[in-house]
């Protein structure tokens, strides 16, 4: 009888060239089923819950994967640890029901992206936030990020390659870019302004291009009154442009 | 009249052969001495108060510099964090004395090094802790760090190479491996402990040597009193192994 496994990984996206497996690149998908061919011989690819670009980091990525081998659920966390790179950390492994799958099975995702407000970047946090120094009315951007709440179509905000869309439940949903967001709000911690979003799913580069168009709010080159007109354009050009992938991290996936 | 400067400056050692320039390799003072360059079209090397090995951080090193250029002091800072690196970054330079020199003026250095206690160490922490997840018995290792204290020859805590003390003031100097600690102390902070040492100057390798013989009394192989014995073999091979460059940071330099 294969057991259904749900691991929870965390890792520096600044290390690898994204979440995908591809040929020639160092991926996170792709270290963790080398990892696991190595304890199990089993060769078939782990399902994250959704990819993550280059640069992209992860708190707890919700990867399933069965397997058939004999190899104790407790004992998967330090083995997988004791061959993975340190910027890859297991967080838990846990048998799941049959059904359960990372991508299909995810109600809920949270984001957080980290904006570095402080004339000089640490250089320990250079890979792990956006550096952006200059003058920015956060007001204005909580207000901007308060806005998107609830359901809406983010075509605006999704990027233009249609076959890269994060989730994908079914070929109908496959050409729908209507999600809903429960949580949206800016927190200033310290130097660090900081964007949390928790929605039902997310279009690819929705939460950077999100973040790229309420700067545009903060420097005052948009009100977030034009947040509705980019809404309703359902047109990528209507949008700011994408923030840089190094401030992203993938916080917390919910079934 | 040229002006000597006083440049203080942080950065991420994992990214680095270390300080000391080298043919071939990415050093910090390679790297600054090319900002410097492009900055102002004078080659002379910057002079660090030490070097710190590959992997070594710095939270605040500094550095003398003499120079012609007719570049404001109050523009070094912004012009050079524009071409250096995001992992060097220049937090201040100021105007100092002309006799002033980073490494011969100092007075005393702050170390400290960084061991994660946690079972799975962060992915974000993996290049800026020594991650030691092991028993170790802590108030042991805070009575050893008390231990030594005081004026003391350090031989036994210092790397082989004769040549490479890391501060010799003069020829006489150049075999005495005789230095004052003014502080030494374990502290712990959430999963971190973290060890800080205050000196007039410290060997090369000593603070990781040091670190070292510490966990040995943690795991209970050598007793705080053992220190004693260590201290007057004048021998390094009577001490701990050298411990990882990664947990490492020079703190800050006084003068």
């Amino acid at each position: 009888m294969p057991r259904n496994l749900k691991l929870t990984l965390s890792y520096d996206g600044s290390e690898f060239s994204g979440w995908q497996v591809q040929p020639g690149r160092r991926t996170v998908q792709g270290e963790l089923q080398a990892a696991l061919v190595r304890l199990t011989g089993e060769e078939h690819l782990p399902q994250g819950s959704g990819r993550t670009d280059a640069g992209v980091h992860a708190l707890a990525q919700v990867v399933s994967w069965t397997t058939d081998s004999k190899v104790p659920t407790g004992n998967f966390v330090s083995a997988l640890n004791d061959v993975l790179p340190p910027s890859i950390r297991v967080l838990s492994v846990e048998e799941a029901r049959p059904d359960f799958h990372a991508r299909t099975s995810a109600k809920a995702k949270t984001y957080q992206y980290r904006i570095y407000r402080g004339d000089i970047c640490p250089p320990f946090l250079a890979r792990y936030v956006y550096h952006h120094p200059y003058p920015l009315d956060e007001p204005s951007m909580r207000d901007a990020a308060e806005f998107i709440l609830g359901e809406h179509d983010f075509t605006s905000f999704a990027a233009v390659d249609p076959e890269r869309h994060e989730r994908v439940l079914d070929p109908e949903e496959e050409t729908n870019n209507v999600r809903k967001v429960f949580a949206s709000s800016f927190s200033r911690e310290g130097d660090e302004l900081i964007y949390r979003v928790r929605g039902n799913g997310f279009l690819h580069h929705m939460v950077r291009n999100l973040v790229g168009t309420f700067l545009l709010v903060g420097k005052g080159t948009l009100t977030w009154h034009g947040l509705g007109a980019i809404l309703e354009a359902k047109d990528r050009s209507a949008a700011g442009a994408t923030a840089p992938a190094e401030g992203l991290y993938l916080v917390s996936v919910e079934y």
